[in-house]
């Protein structure tokens, strides 16, 4: 079929994201390494799309046969009547650079390698996928994989994937694409959506990703019209631009993302390094990533598919609140806790509907869960106001029905399944799950009326609740602009002291402190910072100042520190004679300050990540911190704060007074911003302790180092 | 049917359980309110025993009919012609109290009661629940119910039970037993585990438990040949000693409980109480509880009935590992952090054994999880190899196969089924567990092998863990008679030293202290109690002892101690004339100490329940606490410690000393028995703080009170 046909041809898409698309819905395809039975690695592609219908041109390259399973084959690359949109390269070892090298030449765009024996086995094989994408940059040609399963575009009837699970049945119509690192367990994930009845029109596997990165599909399917819904499956996250950039773009595009980030473990770790070349990076910064975005994290199939199926309705609530109707008190009282587990909230039907329902049957139980009993479903005009009662006085954004065996019931469900489907038209911006346990017919019939269907109430409730966190992130207006500052880091890490005045400087206040030569300014150093203040001598001779009573606390007025200034002087006089004395240091005292940690890391794919905790136990022990990558807003660093399971510290609790979490918050702003200036020079910093005072009074660095590269001038 | 029949007559049981065999396996059954329609309330479970073959006599009784679908009815009480050995009643309001007595006077030993409108309802309804109870007591007959459900026995196709759940199809064949204070939550049970294929022959739904409650049900099912795993659903235990004793018997009889108990969260209790009258109770009590008895808790339906289905093999393993076979490093991966979250340890395979694996695959990563890859199961005679040298060689007691769609593949399953089948029998001690996709024939096959099949390898993983679980609890010995003491309580509350000092001699020391006359006595007690020892003025007349400098620190031998006896004289004498001078006190000086807080409160189910937990914020802000009933024994009170998140601060974080836990457990499990020998009158104990020192140096209480029931005299 020539490519000049009704199919479009688009590696010049305005996209982008040209070469994804001439890998993923190309107008023609090579296979290099075609083999006439289709049951091997360079047979299955072209035996799957001859079974599917691929509508583009199939170009079989082969030494060997004029014809590769009855389309006629070319000899080599160069051989080739056209230059095709993608190559299947499935010739082993330094065959597959040549390939890639002959394909390049060709003009070719982009190349799917399933070649294995590259950087995911040894020294060796790592210098040959140098090669292998040297030899491709070299013609602007891009590859996917090698040591990739490969994908498919079951829309466009493209297989260019080796794996076997097709013989299982194909992927079914829907919206859910799937992103994978690994290539067994993408294909895993389509085939337990396909049992599960969920459609996968697209899955990309990117194997060891010596070019196109996970980052670059997920990008690639929050702008194409055939994936609504995306899953996404990795061990080690690459690179960080694209990867932004892409759940960036599928928040904007309001398309969710549910990913299943594995290698959390020491265990799984090991295991990821062994399967691939990943960087496992740390865990939390990844967590981190995907929760700026929106992004809901899965940690088994099961859950993600659950979430994948919820979305597929496309109903994201942004201010999800959940009721609840059900024929059994003891799944209300389940739901309920799952709920709360949960975090979403259920609130009490107003009092005049619950007064309304109880009136109708007076052994229900209308507050919310609202417990309509069997009685409602045996009475089933009842039914019918339960629901809109429900869905109209509560309000709730989400509604979920627990009817259980009722709802499969061959005499129940035909009475009930009208009410269900004109109360979801009725609130049709509201999202409808059923739990019941039904037949798979009376299942679909449920779906065809708009609602989501779970047997388990409390995988009802979870998916909702991501229904909830998509809706939350896409509400979120994305963030803009910052204004970082120029920052110019000193040519060695600088001393604890220029430490602090560099940060002071980038907004992150140290403890008011100043050397004074004369008593007046010891009294002006104290009224500016405020009382009550400590006073030190100030000599390089004496190193021990308390041994010589040369430290007074303190000092709550401006004759006090007169007469402590007096007092020092002549304690040093008489206590260290020959000391040489430079003044008074005056130092703002702080008493029942919090102590919190602040930092900074470079993450080795994200860049700078700054992270806060509460001091001593909370983060030694309990690891109690948050991360975010730099920079980010004044907000962002306070959803930070209110997130540590020591934030009751500092927001009044045992009897303290609540701390000044707003100069917190703008100290840790403030650091992220400075982070994000320095550039890659800045290693890390650490400010530890902050002390935050009371509401109002501020927060300040008393200790602060900051560790740079050294430049080589 | 005569009772006389085959069928046993089994009222006269010798377990202990004879009137729940007469409920649960009757010979004979009478329906009071039998009703000729199949389909109201008091037709259904005639309709259901006549279906499904119900080996007893059916006794309909209604008045106004002779003949009650096609059975003779009669037309009271009085005038049946034999003694049912249960009776249902299905008759509204006092018409059941009177049944009831009617049935009492007749000599029957057990009711199941329907009827609504009981203490669900209100006041009124209690208080008829209160004389439904008499009537029975009066003839010792026992109650199910009411406001019950019911409960089936289809091992002998007895249904006295009115859900329309049957419509959808009967219980299958299988030995787990459904427990549940709700009704439609049971039948919910039922339901899904049947849609799931899992043979539940026993349900029991317990309603308003006015006299047999989950607890007894539980033992029943503990000792009832019937059921070899029990499934149990709790809104709130209404008492302890049947329920305890239950869980007692099923750990002896190594028969797995798993429980489902709601109303954790607020709104759950909140529904819980609007659902039933059940007491909530505190839920952390009921957790230690079931933990304290190896019961697995199951948040949601799916995992319960995961668990159950897994136990229905009976493989407990006691040292529970996990060896994990794959075809996909990703799900290997993901398998490993399932397993670390859930706490099994995956033990790396031995060296040699890997290297014999990697010499039939070259690119295999046969540590563990054993990564096969594709490769061996298109080579299936290698897959044989690494079954059984991962099961030989790694002496894993659980093995997770993992081949998702492959072990459903019509042209690979037929193939490596023998090879999994030949593993599963030279190794049958083992837990063998399979993650396949495949269609429910295929997976039946696999389950005659003896596998368990999950779909999900999370799933897989986490009822794997619960398996373990079981086994180290039928592992653990049943804990031995404790010597509690007998403990003679105050008549009021006692004053703080009074508390320490009844503490103390129950074997919770407090910081060792002694009020001394003389010098000598003065230094014979600081030795007594280790140096360093504080010294105080003793003196009714000063109130303030630091004020004349009537405290010294760090008093390290004897001749400090007799230097500061002097010094303290001579400065009370100097500063303070004329004060009544009774000695000098001294105290041992606890120093580095850590602070924990001891504690026992009553529940009102289970009795003295005793608490433990860090001072501080772990406490209040992190409610990081473990607690248990009393008594118990040291073992059991180190476990308790342990299991805190602040642990590390004991065991010598933060380059602290190790501190002496089993002092600290010591402590704890003489509290233990104490509260246990106080009986009723003691309401609560508080020790805060328990000083708690480094190893081999004790832990102290430094303040104690002990809240007791004031006696009338």
């Amino acid at each position: 079929m020539p490519a000049e046909g009704g199919y479009p041809r688009t590696s010049s898409s305005p996209s982008g994201f040209a070469a994804l698309d001439a890998m993923i819905r190309p107008s023609s395809v090579a296979i290099i390494g075609a083999s006439d039975d289709p049951t091997r690695i360079g047979g299955r592609p072209i035996a799957y799309m001859q079974n599917q219908g691929f509508a583009g041109t199939i170009l079989p390259v082969n030494p060997n046969r004029p014809v590769v399973q009855g389309l006629p084959a070319f000899a080599s690359v160069a051989a080739l009547n056209q230059v095709p949109d993608v190559a299947i390269v499935a010739v082993p070892g330094e065959s597959a650079v040549q390939a890639v090298a002959d394909l390049g030449a060709k003009g070719c765009p982009a190349a799917i390698v399933f070649t294995a024996g590259f950087a995911e086995v040894d020294e060796a094989g790592a210098a040959m996928q140098d090669r292998l994408v040297a030899a491709a940059r070299q013609h602007g040609m891009r590859i996917l994989g090698p040591n990739c399963l490969g994908l498919f575009n079951a829309a466009v009837g493209f297989y260019p994937m080796f794996s076997t699970s097709f013989e299982q049945g194909w992927p079914l119509p829907g919206n859910i694409g799937i992103a994978s690192q690994s290539g067994a367990y993408g294909t895993h994930l389509f085939a337990t959506s396909r049992a599960r009845g969920l459609g996968t029109p697209v899955c990309v596997t990117t194997g060891n990703e010596s070019d196109v990165s996970l980052g670059e599909v997920i990008g690639w399917m929050a702008q194409a019209p055939e994936v609504e819904v995306i899953c996404a499956y990795a061990e080690g996250i690459r690179e960080s631009a694209r990867f932004i950039a892409a759940l960036d773009l599928a928040r904007r595009n309001r398309k969710p993302v549910v990913m299943m980030k594995v290698g959390r473990s020491e265990l799984g770790g090991h295991a990821a390094k062994s399967h691939t070349a990943s960087i496992a990076g740390d865990d939390a910064v990844t967590e981190a990533v995907l929760s700026e975005f929106g992004v809901v994290r899965a940690t088994t199939t099961e859950q993600m598919l659950d979430i994948a199926y919820a979305a597929s309705r496309r109903i994201y609530p942004a201010k999800n609140t959940l009721g609840v109707i059900t024929v059994s008190g003891g799944a209300g009282v389940l739901i309920s806790d799952a709920a709360e587990a949960a975090g979403i909230p259920m609130p009490p039907m107003p009092e005049e509907a619950q007064a309304h329902l109880k009136g109708l049957i007076s052994f229900a139980a209308p507050r919310n869960p609202v417990d309509c009993t069997a009685q409602a479903v045996n009475q089933t005009e009842t039914f019918e106001h339960f629901l809109e009662v429900t869905a109209e006085a509560g309000g709730y954004q989400s509604m979920l029905v627990f009817l259980t065996q009722t709802g499969g019931s061959t005499t129940m469900a035909p009475k009930l399944r009208p009410y269900l489907k004109q109360a979801r038209e009725k609130f049709a911006d509201r999202l409808w799950v059923l739990s019941v346990i039904a037949s798979p017919d009376k299942v679909k019939g449920y779906e065809e009326d708009g609602y989501i269907v779970f047997e388990d109430p409390t995988r009802a409730v979870n998916a909702i609740q991501a229904m909830g966190r998509f809706g939350a992130a896409f509400a979120t207006p994305a963030a803009g602009e910052f204004v970082v500052p120029r920052v110019t880091l000193p040519a060695t890490t600088p001393t604890e002291a220029e430490g602090k005045r560099i940060l002071a400087a980038a907004g992150v206040p140290a403890v008011p402190e100043k050397a004074c030569a004369s008593v007046e300014e010891a009294v002006a150093a104290a009224e500016s910072f405020g009382f009550p203040v400590v006073a030190k001598i100030l000599s390089p001779d004496i190193l021990h100042k308390s041994e010589i009573g040369g430290v007074i606390l303190d000092l709550a007025s401006a004759d006090a520190v007169r007469e402590a200034h007096a007092t020092l002087l002549s304690r040093a006089a008489e206590r260290a004679p020959g000391a040489r004395i430079e003044g008074v240091l005056i130092a703002k005292q702080i008493k029942g300050a919090v102590e919190m940690a602040l930092g900074v890391a470079r993450d080795p794919v994200f860049g700078p990540v700054a992270m806060v905790g509460l001091g001593g136990v909370f983060i030694e022990i309990l690891k109690d911190v948050a991360f975010r990558r730099c920079p980010f807003s004044v907000t962002d660093a306070e959803v930070m704060i209110r997130s540590l399971k020591g934030f009751p510290l500092l927001d009044g609790a045992r009897g303290r007074p609540k701390a000044d979490v707003k100069a917190l918050a703008g100290a840790l702003a403030a650091l992220s911003r400075f982070a994000a200036g320095a550039g890659d020079r800045l290693l890390s910093v650490d400010v530890n302790p902050l002390l935050v005072l009371p509401e109002g009074q501020g927060a300040f660095a008393a200790d602060a180092v900051i560790e740079v590269e050294e430049t080589h001038a």
